[in-house]
């Protein structure tokens, strides 16, 4: 049997969008638009209007460069954050990684990628400058390196900590060890290592 | 740590309304919100004009009741279908999946549910009036049963067996029996004795 459209082109694209969502495939994505297709009015309408609601309003925060609905962000504009703590991340979703964990009440800064020759992202591309300038200003008392401990995020981790060399601010990184609830047995090498160097008295 | 809102009302609100979602948890909904944010140009301003778009088109089909952004819909107005063979379901969820298996080229009839005394759903909630007319007009010949294998769906198919008695057209259901790749040993005791029952000659 020829495969035909099963419902008119305005569904097929919004599946076809949907299908795009992290952790949506084409089948999920169908589901999805299902139920907003049967939920029109208390589902389909107010996701249509939201989006197109932080649509207009998302931008980059020009202290920071986290994205939000307000400039400076909800973050740096909270009068109630500890203005002496500073984090950097390599993007916003690593922001809201921190901010789940609820370790952190501090400020961000984030850097939105790596350092990459391939992708040709040097340190202008990471706000460098604008961390910088932060960092003259006094209050700053600890910068925090969060990056991923990959490759990648390591190399960026270094050239930091290079370039605030000698600056008066206390600079730290996460520490590596064991995941909570991880088994010895299922550890990769290099884990096992560090958090064997970093072991602690009990 | 109190817990502080991450980001502005808007984006707050968009995770909010896509955990609602079939498949997105709040974790993944925060995924799904932050690919948006990220890809506002390729993805979120899409998404809300497609959703929008969707959302005014949506109707119900006056000849089938499927949802669709047309009536008739896209199924019913497609010449190419044969118009000899009917099928009943649920609802539009259980079209999509006859649709996907592409074992059917007719058309359908979407009861938008089953009965229920206790919801109140009766004969006249099932469309099945709309169902008896288009039985009236020649043409069909075969209306098939596809409701599901619950109690309500199969009592919902003797009802409307009841109601066909004595009509011209043939009546059929979909077969019970092992799902493809099921194994023996896992298949409940109903689904077993049916797929004995009906064994057929090899």
């Amino acid at each position: 049997m020829r495969r035909r459209a099963m419902a008119g082109p305005e569904i097929e694209r919004l599946i076809q969008l949907l299908s795009k969502l992290p952790g949506l495939g084409p089948r999920s994505a169908r589901r999805a638009a299902l139920a907003l297709v049967k939920r029109k009015a208390d589902l389909m309408e107010p996701l249509a209007k939201a989006l197109a609601e932080a649509g207009r309003a998302i931008k980059s925060c020009s202290v920071c460069r986290n994205l939000d609905s307000q400039d400076p962000c909800s973050i740096c504009a909270d009068p109630e954050r500890d203005t002496r703590a500073l984090c950097i991340v390599e993007d916003v979703g690593d922001l809201w990684a921190m901010e789940r964990a609820g370790v952190f009440s501090g400020r961000y800064h984030v850097l939105g990628g790596t350092l990459s020759a391939l992708d040709g992202r040097g340190p202008e591309a990471l706000g460098l400058d604008l961390l910088l300038n932060r960092l003259e200003a006094p209050g700053i008392e600890e910068v925090i390196l969060a990056l991923n401990a990959t490759v990648e995020g390591q190399a960026t981790a270094h050239y930091i900590a290079d370039r605030l060399h000698g600056h008066r601010v206390g600079l730290t990184r996460l520490a590596h060890g064991m995941p909570m609830g991880g088994e010895l047995g299922y550890l990769d090498d290099g884990t096992l290592g560090a958090a064997f160097r970093a072991r602690r008295k009990v």
